[in-house]
């Protein structure tokens, strides 16, 4: 499981690398699919990793906060490091004992749902790398190349 | 590792019944980003899935065909049921043993390359998620409701 978190936060880190070199208007323009602007869904997939994993934790979960308040690369890079910090030491003590724990959930109409450990966490690994695909499309409509989608060669398996 | 490939070939399938309402001309149109097209995307998604998961099991690995005799959604299901026929006994007998076993391949520059059969797995899983991700963008661009990247609320863990 660790590694393809790993795998997730050094593509993001190499997003914030490519974001760098765009304009802040194209970073927070508005485009056609996914949650809109290419700093948004990086702010998204961040909020997203850090909701599920305290709730994994028992900790209680705060409301998304408003996406205004982190509307710079600066802000969502520091949002990034914060939130990382909080749920690595989880991430990085995971073990298969944990796969069928349950995390019981109230849905909107009041129903429970459950959910085992080891589906949010494959949850949160496949929803950033889906939208960091479409951040490669979008980031070829800028007319530029996009961070390396690869997960061999990124030295996540070396001793 | 098996949850996460249920996960994309339930959504491939889903993607198979996506393309059932849409006309051939925009299924084969070129777009900006990934490999150019939706119907060549999920060629490209079940080519690399097959020839990697060929090379795991020690078994030669054709030539990617090339796509013009795949240009049609019936062709590329067809392919994806074969392909998948082949390999989804290896996914399902997967170990964590398996993990540090070896894969050698030589570059073409002639130079020996090693990856770990870990690595080859996640590769595959990322790849797909991360093409899907394209075919969200280019959806909604059509006009169209993309098919949802959920990993929750699938079933997969249901016993």
């Amino acid at each position: 499981m660790l590694k393809l978190f790993q795998y997730n936060w050094q593509v993001r880190d190499d997003w914030f690398k490519w974001c760098e070199s765009v304009s802040e208007e194209e970073l927070l323009k508005e485009r056609a699919g996914g949650v809109g602007s290419i700093l948004y869904t990086l702010f998204h997939i961040i909020d997203v990793e850090y909701s599920w994993i305290l709730e994994l934790k028992g900790e209680p979960c705060p409301e998304e906060p408003p996406f205004e308040s982190y509307a710079s690369l600066a802000k969502v890079k520091e949002f990034s490091r914060m939130c990382h910090q909080e749920i690595e030491p989880f991430v990085i003590s995971w073990t298969s004992e944990m796969e069928h724990q349950i995390l019981s959930e109230t849905d909107s109409s009041g129903k429970t749902i459950c959910f085992k450990y080891g589906e949010i966490m494959r949850h949160v690994i496949a929803h950033e790398i889906h939208h960091i695909g479409q951040l490669s499309v979008w980031s070829r409509e800028l007319g530029r190349s996009p961070v390396t989608a690869n997960l061999i060669r990124r030295g996540l398996f070396d001793e």
